[in-house]
């Protein structure tokens, strides 16, 4: 019999989370390249207590997973994201005390998004310098990059951290940002020119060089396929509203 | 306040259970392009009794996500898997009574591979002529789907659909059986040959045409790029000993 081996599992005391690693961009001086940011939320109570850990709570029985992470990550940071998607379940046993099975989201937020006034225990923090973090949070983020790293070759990913106008030049700095190397720079316009996907405007950039032109990319093409996966639901479908 | 919109979400009565997609392949009549199969399991209970469902079961609270994964595809079919990975978690409320988080594998199984004499209410199906699934079961295996079919153009996952040997013209087959479209024979072996995945042995098919070299593939290169996630834990590492 193949069901002979069975035993009933005990599926007693197991408890759902979602977190959201959410990456933002930010400059510095001009001439600087810009860096990954992702903001983090001081933990008040054990376990881990006085450290730095992922923005997120915990699932509500009658909450939309998706929804749970925008609500989550409203909760603890006050932001909402460009972009969100589920990154990976974390459970392994030793990971938390109690059994806590963590449905990771990750997401984008255009540059220059602030904390509110009022945050507290929130800061932002550059993902190449991150404080020791609670649980197994620095291994989700360094997976969270990864899966940025990768995905930054064959989506339009990038957009979503950039504001609606930009010059061909930020969005170099945006993929540079992310793969913490130089591009070179006619060959990045060429490429994106190519793929026909940004949408050049009649307005420019102006200051202390020489004009720069807008572009705003194309509001009908998706950041990325994601196949037949359901779309998001409405609190993240209004985020996506507002950044239009 | 950011915190000032919280309220305490109702975690209780959240069950996880874990399932699996697993795909093999099915030859045909010489001649026939093969197909890509799964195992279902017919639900001997209510909810949805008497429908066919994807193998799976409760996670234990003890148990590591990967294990229960093969430990419920193992009990509901015999089976073990050469390739195993996380495809995504499947939580909408109204998917099942109840509130019910599946965390989905997917996974891959050399051709060939048969279900125990004694396997009661398991069958294998093409996936292009599947019954009407249980639950969300139908938008699972879509999606499953359309993961391997992107991911085979990147990665040597087909590989874990063959035997020990094969020859290229039986390698080719499952990448057309993948992407349901014919490849051209010879730019086939001239991209398979450029990879350098692939290693030429001394043996060759015999039958009624003319000997095709065997080859094998690199048992040094992992089937997939999994980045900084954790290796398989110790029950399928033995089934990956066990396909060498």
């Amino acid at each position: 019999m193949v069901m002979s081996t069975r035993t009933e599992p005990e599926t007693d005391g197991i408890r759902v989370a979602v977190s959201t690693v959410i990456f933002s961009l930010r400059r510095g001086a001009r001439g600087d390249r810009p860096t990954i940011v992702l903001p983090l939320v001081r933990r008040t109570r054990d376990p881990h207590e006085g450290r730095w850990a992922l923005p997120g709570g915990w699932l509500d029985r009658t909450e939309e997973l998706d929804v749970a992470a925008s609500r989550t990550l409203a909760e603890t940071t006050g932001l909402a994201p460009s972009y969100l998607e589920q990154l990976y379940v974390f459970g392994d046993v030793g990971r938390s005390p109690g059994r806590v099975v963590s449905i990771v989201y990750w997401a984008l937020l255009r540059e220059g998004a602030k904390l509110p006034a009022d945050a507290e225990n929130v800061a932002w923090f550059d993902v190449a310098d991150l404080p020791p973090l609670a649980f197994d949070h620095e291994h989700i983020v360094e997976y969270a990059l990864w899966r940025l790293r990768n995905k930054v070759g064959y989506s339009r990913i990038a957009h979503g951290l950039l504001p609606d106008l930009f010059t061909l030049a930020e969005l170099r700095e945006v993929y540079e940002a992310i793969l913490t190397r130089d591009l070179d720079p006619a060959n990045f316009r060429r490429q994106v020119e190519n793929s026909a996907t940004l949408i050049p405007t009649e307005r420019f950039r102006t200051g202390s060089h020489r004009p720069a032109r807008l572009y705003r990319y194309d509001q009908d093409v998706e950041l990325a396929d994601r196949g037949p996966l359901p779309h998001p639901t409405a609190p993240f479908a209004l985020s996506r509203e507002a950044r239009s």
